[in-house]
């Protein structure tokens, strides 16, 4: 595993981005940061971590809210830049309760809700 | 559309990330990096404009390979610090001629190729 930590490029602040997927359906639910700690906790766990940049430390995904995320896949880009992993989304995936973060589309110049809260605020 | 861009979340480079979705099959295809005038460009001329952070200068996709992306969709984050792209990919969204970057899956300690190229290299 070291040597594919080794590979993988991370930015000036020791991070890498993570687009997570819905292994179901393909749905991009968000995308977070994860270091270098992160990717190998998510990859032994199976419980998707990330490093919070505003609160500076380790985020289990659902930790306090059980939307917990478990991962069924990771892959690598090209450069190695970035990750893309795979899903069991437990309940929503925004912290605004959508499903999805990207619940809004731009359309014309306007902001527009593209789905309905999965469950209430 | 300068209210749109006005509320999105540039990092200290003056950048967001933009996840590129096909948007037949929902497949990932890359990310990559926009600045608040190649997200305009994107919106406008509904050619997938990036900015290059290795040549620090537009990269309309495809222009010298042919492989395009045209814009069927665009969606943004509940922090409006990331994009989320539905395109019609034209060829290999990969420089190294897969259809997506993310060729590479990480099993068991091992980067291991999850799909064919689809083009010569």
């Amino acid at each position: 595993m070291d040597a594919i930590l080794d590979g993988l490029k991370f930015d000036g602040n020791g991070l890498i981005p993570a687009i997570v997927q819905d292994a179901e359906n393909g749905q991009v639910l968000m995308m977070a940061w994860m270091n270098r700690e992160a990717v190998a906790q998510t990859i032994e766990t199976k419980r998707v971590t990330y490093w919070s940049r505003s609160r500076q430390k380790f985020w289990i995904k659902g930790e306090t809210s059980g939307h917990i995320q478990l991962l069924k896949g990771i892959s690598v880009d090209c450069d190695q830049d970035a990750l893309l992993l795979q899903v069991e989304q437990v309940g929503a995936a925004c912290h605004e309760n959508f499903r999805t973060c990207f619940y809004r589309d731009i359309v014309d110049g306007q902001l527009v809700e593209n789905s309905e809260r999965v469950m209430e605020s």
